[in-house]
């Protein structure tokens, strides 16, 4: 059920001092073969961290052996010096991982991910003694260990696993703010044993992001250091078709996308915005952020209050195909809003609990989309007003 | 200091019964020329009230001779019924000034104004009384109980004057959410005895609200009732040239886009967003505008704390010109980042009072544009969370 779940990884996570709470906070994933492929999809946020610069860089390469990630510090928006932070990261878990292993292991074929505060230099003494303890910590069970020392704010670790015919995909993955397109999760590393090169894993990967991570829209706010890596062992020795590994990755992204949504900072509700009747797919999923986007409609859900009116204006903003007056509304499967206008009444809405279904349906054609979102509540500017403080 | 300021006006604002409260919800703004010229700008969501495509065609005609404005109900979202209650309300309030007053008035020359909750009808017998009422209660000095009957969950209501060399701008607005680009208030009325005709109305209007309602974006919200209109009496005898009116103008929205962001929904803050070293003005407004939407920043904000990285992150979601690593930010004059990493001691910033400013320097030309934002506090999403329960 984690990243160690497919045969060829080994894993850990272990506390190096990070984190002044002392929880973990340093994790690895290795893979020990017979394959060293990858795939990446990275944040489009142009103000990148420098383990996004790094990793970028490493999994152009086309081979990743280890992935170090820790929580405690994003590394981003600190200048060269951050950027050699995360050089020598690499280059003394590669050190270190060649000292205990037959494998020799390059620093390019490290790739580092990091998360937490934006602005301030990790302190590095306690990170490479933690890289350290996580090569001496290394098992084949080591997957649960991992997922937990990537968590922020996450009140608990995400993992997954989504199997094929004498295969697997294993993942984890933390964020639980900052969630937005395209790329919706801080950090997430893929395995399989699968036998995949890097482009069959990365068209496997873009696929599966495009209808998942890059639907979630949590806050709207899009992060400097989303990274999610796919890498494969080939160790079941079965090679799966496009197809199949698509379908088995996008089920783990998926999961993971689910886990993220439900544990989003002080949210009380977990919402799915589904769009149908669309002139293409594009207008779907543009509608289905400009709602899912709108701090009126957030707070009015927090509240309780199946306001569509907030809805119509919301989707009033778009460029979508579609007529004011004919477009459906419905909460919770109660059409409040009939060809733009009021309909069943609003009272027969049941919010009381955490899912909740909104479906607008634009009358502009067949192509739909699904983009899921939180509500906005005290929590959550409770925990943003607090978090660097 | 209102909109009965100007020679030519006279106004009046009575309690009709359309808010649960009994406060006042019917305001009336009358031109009793010579000139009974006009302009206006709009919402530019696609989902339009019934009283701003009324009042777009009324406009369209060149001569407005009287405003009808209620609150307590923004009559959107309430198909052809509800564009036939703006129409009547116009109609009633032309027979009911006809009635009383030597000019004869048409209905295609009543412009309507609504605000309030969506999605629900009007209850015509209560406003089409308060016109009545309203009509009776004109008088030139009416602009100060107008401007109250305009406010929604406005704590105070907003008025302003600017002088030009023998004629005056008078304004009110109201709106406290639901406040974004491109049109920032809910509802505006400016007047002047200013003698000028449609075209230089527009020309003086567009050119003000494009610096001033446009660069607000309380919550990133549009409404589906933003209308700004511009009434000329001519009454002082004055043709100002279309630089003097552009000016007066501008100093009224100015004026009047401050007030808004004042009192705005819950907000601790008020924040001004300088963007310079921009290649171009629009790179400046978009810059400005991603971080006024930012709710990572705005929380951040709420809670006292600098947190220029959130700043930061929200700059690289946009297509404006910029190197990541020449980016300087300051806030409150402590330049917190320079070149996209730390630099002065974010400890320095003294975010104890309303007001703050952040500075961005893009380092990419000379252009430069402010905007105006809030911060998110709990009040925000308690007050967002019960508006219409």
């Amino acid at each position: 059920m984690t990243v160690t779940t497919p045969r060829g990884f080994r894993a850990a996570g272990v506390a190096a001092g990070l984190k002044t709470s002392g929880a973990p906070d340093v994790a690895l994933v290795v893979n020990d073969g017979p394959d060293a492929a990858v795939a990446g999809v990275f944040t489009s946020n142009r103000v990148k961290a420098a383990p996004v610069l790094w990793t970028q860089q490493v999994v152009h390469g086309g081979v990743v052996r280890a992935v170090v990630l820790n929580s405690g510090g994003a590394n981003a928006c600190t200048g060269p010096g951050g950027f050699q932070d995360t050089h020598a990261t690499a280059e003394h878990a590669a050190a270190t991982l060649a000292s205990t292993d037959p494998d020799q292991v390059s620093a390019g074929e490290v790739a580092v991910c990091s998360t937490g505060l934006i602005g301030e230099r990790l302190p590095m003494p306690e990170l490479l003694s933690g890289v350290d303890a996580a090569v001496r910590a290394l098992s084949p069970d080591g997957g649960a260990a991992a997922a937990e020392a990537i968590m922020t704010t996450d009140t608990r670790p995400k993992n997954t696993v989504a199997h094929g015919d004498g295969w697997t995909v294993g993942g984890m993955a933390k964020g639980a703010g900052m969630l937005a397109p395209a790329m919706a999760t801080m950090l997430c590393v893929l395995t399989t044993d699968a036998v995949a090169g890097p482009e069959a894993l990365y068209a496997a990967l873009r696929a599966a992001t495009r209808v998942t991570f890059d639907r979630v829209d949590s806050d709207g706010c899009m992060s400097t250091n989303d990274t999610v890596l796919l890498l494969a062992s080939g160790a079941s020795g079965v090679a799966p078709s496009e197809a199949e590994l698509t379908e088995a990755v996008t089920a783990a992204c998926h999961d993971l996308a689910q886990q993220l949504i439900a544990d989003a900072e002080g949210a009380t509700k977990q919402i799915s915005i589904e769009v149908v009747g669309a002139a293409g797919e594009d207008d779907a999923v543009e509608v289905g952020r400009a709602v899912a986007r709108n701090n009126l409609v957030k707070t009015a859900l927090f509240g309780n209050d199946p306001n569509w009116g907030r809805i119509l204006a919301a989707v009033g903003t778009t460029a979508a195909a579609f007529e004011p007056d004919e477009v459906d509304v419905a909460v919770n499967g109660i059409w409040v809003c009939r060809s733009g206008a009021a309909a069943e009444d609003r009272s027969k809405v049941d919010l009381t609990g955490r899912d909740v279904t909104i479906r607008i349906d634009l009358h502009a054609g067949a192509a739909e989309a699904t983009v899921w979102t939180n509500d906005l509540s005290h929590a959550y500017v409770h925990e943003n007003s607090a978090y660097s403080t």
